[in-house]
């Protein structure tokens, strides 16, 4: 049995990611923390407690983190995933309390308790597991790997012309994961763009039409889904879930390599990208592992297979 | 009874100024957070426990902190307080033990214990105190000020044309403190170099005479005295002693005023610049006390009283 | 007949281009400047007569500027294109000579002899370009329109992960070109890496069997083609070739678009990156035509006809 | 005979200035070149005209330059100066005209009229000199010596915390300059500002009270005046006078020493600050002499002496 813990700032595309890894039945998620990201803290903890109960499978304990960034103010993106994060779709409230304690000191107890084993997936902006890095040193020892949905990858950001947005909501905390010595995968928002990972408008009836879970998935990004027509573009991608994915399934994934990344923490313009050096044009050593593809038809299928009504 | 809690990276002039809080009777030292800075962790929170020991006053609980800044590698200060931070007196180890815990959780708990009432003394780069805020949004409600030993004030810096040590060891926590709301009062490095103030030969002399402290005192800053004279100057400055005593004796300010201040965490020479805008050239609303000056005289005096032989 | 003024680091393959350019009847080169870039000023400049003898069409006058950026030491890059600049092939001393006077008064008065219709295409660092801007500012009224070879395009950098050597080696420049209100097509350095622009082992065949000038060509980018078989790849690319292509054959143009862009001149590790916000993430007004592909065929094509002996 | 050179963006403390250095007999002023700061070029231009005709000397050509900084918008300053820069005192067009030629060439053929002789005095923004260097790499050899009004000494600054007028309006210019291996001589703002140098009321009615020209120097300055009564200070400063009275004056200067300087051009609060790193804080060599004060009553005296009627 693999050990998880997922750090997320819940909304639409983080609740299909956790759906997927709580009905994962070879792992199992220890402890959920939430961050401010997408939305403000207590909005991604409510939206936490729902996913869990709506997967209906088991209860990890949910705890609150971070409300902000490291030095910045919070930016959201309420615009894109709905007022309350979850295409505004009026849900009632959860039946779950989150836990006592902070989710930082959450994160260094779980790591704590299966040292070498814990398997760290983030969803969204890192400022709680820098924060738990910083507190404890033994910390880049005790978990396996962190795998990051953060970055655009080998293509542009979708903040800024440069910048991807949970890299550049604290670009800090990328920062401080960075200079760690955790093994981490990083899964930037170009792997959800290719075309096969990406849910076109067929992709959508399908989960329609596959079970009730299906149809919350398309339901929840019902904004995003919105926020995209008014771009001409039909249907929506999945960037969480293609990183729960990666770390689900290696054998999904179709290309990764080593590389030596930094994040621009410094500058005014370029605050928040992410820069892979592919062609190992400076001399720096290798300090992470890229995901540059999925396997779409595979992702998209095991989504629909974790989803089925039981 | 006012309660305080000092952070401290302690070297030699932490020594001095720790010596004169547990030895001035209206105050009590709750608790003792250490972090790294003149010297390693360890070596700071060792002269941290043989300091209260030489005080043989009470013994505040010693919490050990961040082993280095939040974003940066460490840069110490051995060549000017020398290899064990006390001017190489081969001290005996303490028989005093550090507590339990970790230093920003102990700012925290400490805090909560005195909500409104805690007045925070830093003498080192602000780490700890910047992971505390961040971990505990009430904190800015709980401590009553912060009186912080760092920045150049009006003058230069000493580390970089620009830049005093503490705040260059950790500009991003500096940022963290200056965008809170807690109330600050900060001493720079300016305010120890004033010639009443600053500790010339015939202080020493006199320190030497007045007591065994006294004595211990000059000792422990021999290192940085040495240090001085091959620059062509004699006697030492204690910045970490003046700011306690403006903690410790507000009566004995000179000169201190309200201004926006900021510092520089973002630019590569600048790093650690404080930024006083004492001609209000800004619209940025104040957010900080500077301590201008102290009344050098009344310093020593108390000094000398404070460590006298009982 | 339509009039051009090339601006030139002249090396390997600014030598194909200036060919192309002085062999095509339709355009006439009115000037040569000389800019500092890929070697030092003087070995451009003298790269650049031994250019026009060759090509042995028309002598435009030559005119020497910048040894080197506005604000930055020279870069030079000699270890891709020889310590001669044209692939170490001991080319005899040129008999023709610079002509009297600054590469940038030159721009500046070729632009007044052809006011709206000069044509100006840099293929090297664009100091004299943005030094005669800042000199006369009529001349963004006088130029028709710049072809620039720099920048990445959309794609990654060649020097620094983010940045391509001509930008790279005067950010400022590009930022006072991008400033002005000039016409500008952007060809970046993706373009010449497509694969169909790309030179290849059967397209060195080809150059090599079609004319004398087309052994040339080869021979004197032999230090970049052995600089690429050592990093694994056979062939080489022709940045300023294309560039050319682009100003003299619009219809060879398979893709461009208009987009704000701007340089990072500011920060250390993003120094000299281009950034195309062709997703108009920022609310900035389009200042450039970024030339995104050329047809590599017709490219090739022309090439070699360009070249053929006469 | 010594020659001169001034560099002015005329307004009310450089027409103070201009008149000190054209009634000096023992040197000549060879040109005037004129630069965008306080007010746009073509009111500086004219204020130039008006200065000479008010010197009533002699006339050396005045030459038009730079319309705004190298990278940057021009910021001016007529809410110091008054809307036509010379305290809005509605004077009447010159009899002069500007000389045919851009400042920047003006400055390249003079210093070469007199290689080895030539010293320049800046009264505004550096633009004009810093393209003249990037245009003619000889100027280096050809001047004597540069004297600069700029930065904030070892003060702070007057337009940002950190930053002075003349640097912060073009950086860039003042780290083409500080790069360069011209000999330089630069006279913050702070050297104006001591006590003895500043324009006191009693200074004033003394002005008034010499001569006609007098009375035009506190008139010009009427606006300036206004300002600083307004923030509660009686007098006014003159930057200018005190930049020329240190080149006239060798005598004048009490205290100058050598030092390694460099300015801010990359960072965004921190733009146009001047570091004087006079601890030696740094490794880098001495590249400009600070001048830190003059003998304010020989400065007035001479200035009273210099504009008296003849
Ligand atoms: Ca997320
Ligand atoms: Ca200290
Ligand atoms: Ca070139
Ligand atoms: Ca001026």
């Amino acid at each position: 049995m693999r050990h998880f813990l997922i750090d997320t700032d819940t909304a639409s595309d983080d609740a299909v990611a956790m759906l997927m890894a709580l009905r994962e039945p070879s792992v199992r998620v220890e402890a959920v923390t939430v961050v401010a990201g997408n939305c403000p803290l207590n909005v991604c903890v409510r939206n936490a407690l729902i996913t869990i109960e709506k997967a209906n499978t088991y209860t990890p304990p949910v705890y609150a983190g971070r409300h902000g960034p490291m030095l910045r103010p919070l930016v959201t993106a309420e615009f894109v995933h709905g007022q309350d994060g979850m295409g505004d779709m009026d849900l009632p409230e959860p039946a779950l309390k989150a836990a006592n304690g902070h989710a930082v000191n959450a994160i260094i107890e779980t790591a704590r308790r299966f040292p070498g084993e814990l398997e760290v997936v983030t969803l969204g902006p890192l400022t709680n597991l820098a924060l738990a890095l910083l507190m404890e040193p033994q910390l880049e020892d005790w978990i396996k790997r962190v795998y990051v949905m953060g970055g655009g990858g080998l293509g542009p950001g979708n903040m800024s012309p440069v910048a991807e947005f949970n890299f550049m909501v604290d670009a800090e905390a990328v920062h401080v994961l960075l200079s760690s010595k955790v093994p981490k995968s990083i899964v930037g928002w170009d792997v959800c763009q290719a075309d096969d990972a990406y849910i076109h408008p067929q992709d959508i009836e399908r989960l329609k039409a596959s079970s009730e879970l299906g149809r919350f998935v398309v339901r929840c990004n019902e904004t995003l889904i919105q926020f995209n027509h008014q771009l001409g573009l039909e249907g929506f991608d999945l960037p969480d879930p293609t990183t729960v994915a990666a770390a689900l399934y290696p054998e999904m994934i179709t290309r990764q390599f080593e590389s030596y990344t930094y994040v621009d923490h410094q500058s005014d313009k370029g605050y928040g990208q992410f820069v892979v050096d592919f062609q190992r044009l400076t001399t720096e050593k290798e300090n992470a592992t890229i995901v540059a593809s999925l396997d779409g038809q595979m992702f998209k299928d095991k989504l629909i297979e974790l989803l089925a009504d039981q």
